[in-house]
């Protein structure tokens, strides 16, 4: 587009940085903001703002924390033995919400992706090994994502742990809750059969 | 989404606020401006800190401007009495790549829309009625969209400058360049018909 002023046009720049949003969205989130009444861009920057002081990554876990160790990290009642793997820092939230883990986490911050140029060096893995090094972990639960680039850095860190007395474990494939027979996909359904439990083992 | 550290859900709901973000979007947005460094957090605020700062309304056009009167309506080279309405601010760079029209501008700042509850007292009609009313418009361009609210807007500031001595005309509906005929709407066929324009008048 041609000709925005400039403080418009830096604006419309570093909303087009963000992930999903093209440069068209940019100049309407802009926009948006900026006509008629300031308010809505005035309330944007302060809750900016606010998060920018008030978050940081948790050195332990490098998850979201509110300064220094995060909250999981610094709660006695959750075993420091047990720790899950994740991408991403918000998906220690979404796996939180299963209420279904009383570990720790540990966030890489990607995944391993030769086509973007994203290797083992570029992610948390360094200090994950730290931590399995120093003897506090006796499960790692990697959860990584079930794509390709997901089960490529999970395999890397089950290689990486070889010479660990570490338990390692992956999230079980099955079928999602309410999933279709009919309508699921195959690899899913593979490892759904692998992964069968046991529900009645008859007296002989 | 479940227990966000308060600064963070404050900035998911501001993010979700804006035009085209839902919330699963506003989340990823937050925790890609927060996660790892803060850079990206840092640098989006800045550039808001900057626009919000340095951009205002247009006291004249109701356009965005970089302080007081805008470059357009302070411009002398611009035919002050030809006024183009326009919706919003971000259509008047729009039109301005067309290098076509050399007049200045009006922004409504929206359309009439009863299902949305704007009414014309919602929108910058009565400074485009003062305009128009002191005399200085020879003829008001309406360039609001060709859709339903569009061209309901279009009438009422049609019905409104009945008493005044102004010329009012309307963007032709046609078809757009590169259109082809097969692939056109019946609604744009019937304006480009209405509205074709004569390129061989034979002698007689």
């Amino acid at each position: 587009m041609a000709d925005y002023p400039r403080p418009l046009a830096r604006l419309v720049r570093e909303f087009s940085r963000l992930p999903g949003v093209g440069p068209r969205s940019a100049e309407r989130l802009a926009f948006h903001l900026l006509s008629r009444s300031k308010a809505k861009a005035t309330s944007l920057a302060a809750a900016l703002d606010e998060a920018i002081a008030a978050l940081d990554t948790c050195p332990d876990c490098q998850g979201l924390s509110l300064g220094g160790v995060c909250e999981i990290c610094s709660d006695p009642a959750r075993d420091p033995q047990l720790v899950c793997v994740v991408e991403e820092a918000r998906e220690v939230f979404t796996l939180e919400q299963s209420k279904v883990f009383s570990g720790r986490y540990h966030v890489l911050g990607g995944v391993i992706s030769p086509l973007e140029g994203i290797g083992p060096d570029e992610l948390a893995i360094d200090s994950l090994m730290t931590r399995i090094e120093s003897g506090a972990v006796r499960e790692l639960i990697l959860a990584t994502d079930l794509d390709p680039e997901g089960e490529a850095t999970a395999a890397y860190l089950l290689q990486r742990c070889v010479s660990s007395p570490v338990i390692v474990s992956r999230l079980a494939m099955g079928l999602p809750s309410g999933a279709q027979i009919g309508y699921s996909d195959p690899t899913t359904l593979a490892g759904a059969f692998t992964s069968r439990r046991l529900v009645r083992s008859p007296a002989r």
